[in-house]
């Protein structure tokens, strides 16, 4: 949280940090929209330890840098035009205009950057500033970094806007499930009431498209993805690929919206009915997805979650990345990630290198078994958002139902 | 133009560039989505000097990286659990991963850096990756980059996309207009016929976000703003606020579609009728915008035609960033910027210090005249956005009026 950045800089041995905010990057800057909450600026934020964070922002966006309730500091506090009237080469006057908003804002010692950022100015700027700056040194943090800890535990504002997110998600998923359903069986394949025509996975991604925007949502990526493409984990699906019943459908929706807060869940589907090898697959998913989550206990670290779905599924005759690797078909990735402002955050339970994760509370991850047959032609994965509660409990924010078999309207059920 | 890399890299002395692409980034790494074509992936691009491209890629990946049309590199190649038994510090084992990539794929000597990044990991990455490979110098461009110079100039597959987005983006500005003239005048305001509650910003903001999601493009940042807030060019417009007939609108929308290509467009408007003032501003912009246009000459430099809308604005008595610095009221920004992949591109008219950049064939940039007078509760500003054909003429890829004043339906016109 927030609230333990500065305990986390004394531990790190931070003096200060910079947050970067270049233009353009919205969402795909967690870092910098942590401290500005979703505001639509660039800037840069600097906080030195136990002081509170300050912006520094241009003069233009002052309404937006104010609604952020950092400590706002205009940009135009320092000339760019007579430095750069005194040092043409416009590398040269960055860094210098960055020394001297350094220097007068108090930044020197052990200085932590964070933000997304673009690889080569990024790199040639911090060069040219520990040249300038001998009282300097930057802390490049690559793993468990100092803001990625802070965000692992989200605080009570955090989890309500999760919940909301979570909410509308499975809204949209109901309203894609109810569309599908609205089609009537055509032989192997679904006909939409309203045209006639086969139903395409195509016609399923409008209406999550539209269903997504309708509730202020972005989702970028979704998964819709049919029969071999099922079981290809990151496979989007072919829009015009025909729905077909009995097939394997999975449905992984990872939207965000206004407020740059994710939701991550996946469904299996199969329309009308299954085969009994499928079925078979997605009780596998099931029995280790309700295995795991009973065993979820407060403090407790993470990577034996995973050797337990590995466990349960070799139990089954499945292939795990837990005993082969590399790996292609059966259950293939790990159990979850965090997330919060990314859809992938800095938490997991992981199948290689333990790196110390532990269940607490605050914490926001997936948890996702699933395995994967594309030699078969069918894939499964189930997927809620979990949320380890102030008690110690785990909570899903996904609220909604587990079921393989939809069914279409007017087929026999 | 992709086809200039190898005689950019041959310029700049570059025996290889590596273009990152990390999770989670989508198009907010314009440098990787230029090789990838919008494919949602991650993993690098690695190209040596008259070598085609290649992506190293997750097997999870195979059939979006088989899209790219790049040469396709498994990162399965190389065995990530071996190097972590071996080398349990995550990143030593990152630093040693990519040491055995670059060099099995004979990357050495002056290599440039690429693509949008997590600030500390990259950092930390690129110190350990030098520190390992002595014959190996990462090259950190700062200003006028490999990847921006060549993405400057649009070939004729980009400018067909870029010339839908701006149809698409058209089609958004009329209904929002239409919208709005649907409604009726209740003295100083407008009612929405349909609820007939006051219309506000955010009703308008709501058209705008259905009509764009209509169209599968996504438009963060649209800017909707009345009265003062017109006069702060990067003011998003506050939603709860009523529309008032006859105050300046500044209406700027950057949309861009799956593509990845934006549009850039603005225009003003007043409701009914505009005061004296507001209508004299707006004559101001668009003789500005008039003049400028009709000199735009292949091969000219950039600068000449800021400095030449900074005298036209002085001569009608605006303060200009020509002569005034910094400055808040007036014409305070420059003329305009390049678009693409990123709404803002390394292209511009600068006010400050001349980067060199000429009007060449296939640039694509904005032209945005514009005079802000919040203290005045007023502001104007029209943007088409341009390109430059091959036989060196201008045309707007922005079919749109320029009006100031629209009407309400049933209001004597």
């Amino acid at each position: 949280m927030q609230r333990d950045l500065d305990r986390l800089m004394s531990e790190r041995l931070l003096d200060a940090i910079i947050v970067e905010g270049p233009d353009g990057l919205g969402a795909a800057n967690p870092a910098f929209n942590y401290f500005v909450r979703g505001a639509h600026l660039t800037g840069t934020v600097i906080k030195l330890r136990n002081q509170p964070a300050m912006l520094v922002h241009s003069d233009w966006e002052v309404l937006q840098a104010a609604e952020t309730g950092l400590v706002c500091v205009s940009s135009s506090r320092w000339n760019m035009r007579d430095i750069m009237q005194r040092i043409p080469d416009r590398l040269a006057a960055r860094v210098e205009l960055r020394r001297q908003m350094l220097t007068d804002l108090g930044v020197t010692g052990r200085v932590g950057v964070y933000g997304t950022v673009q690889a080569g100015p990024f790199l040639a700027l911090q060069r040219g500033i520990e040249a300038a700056m001998p009282g300097l040194t930057f802390v490049a943090e690559s793993d468990k970094d100092l803001i990625s800890a802070a965000r692992l535990t989200k605080d009570e504002h955090e989890i309500a806007v999760m919940r909301a997110v979570g909410q509308k998600t499975c809204a949209v998923v109901q309203a894609a499930v109810d569309y599908i359903c609205s089609g009537r069986a055509d032989g192997a394949f679904v006909v939409d009431s309203q045209t006639g025509a086969r139903m395409t996975i195509g016609d399923v991604r409008a209406v999550i498209d539209r269903e997504l925007a309708a509730r202020g949502m972005v989702g970028e990526g979704t998964i819709f993805a049919q029969g071999r493409d099922a079981g290809l984990p990151h496979a989007r699906g072919q829009d015009t690929m025909e729905l077909q019943r009995g097939q394997a459908i999975v449905f992984d929706i990872f939207p965000k919206d206004a407020s740059g807060y994710y939701h991550d869940m996946t469904r299996t589907f199969a329309i009308d009915y299954a085969t009994p090898e499928l079925q078979q697959a997605y009780d596998d998913v099931m029995g280790a997805f309700n295995e795991v989550i009973q065993e979820f206990e407060l403090g407790a670290p993470t990577k034996p979650y995973q050797t337990m779905v590995c466990d349960y599924f070799e139990a089954r005759g499945h292939a795990t990345i837990g005993k082969t690797y590399p790996i292609e078909e059966g259950y293939i990735h790990s159990l979850g990630h965090g997330l919060g402002l990314e859809v992938h955050e800095d938490f997991g339970f992981p199948s290689l290198a333990d790196r110390g994760d532990v269940l607490v509370t605050g914490a926001v991850f997936s948890v996702e078994p699933g395995l994967y047959y594309p030699s078969k032609g069918y894939g499964v994965r189930v997927e809620d958002t979990y949320w380890c509660t102030p008690d110690g409990t785990f909570e899903s924010l996904t609220d909604f139902p587990k079921e393989l078999v939809i069914h279409l309207k007017g087929t026999r059920q």
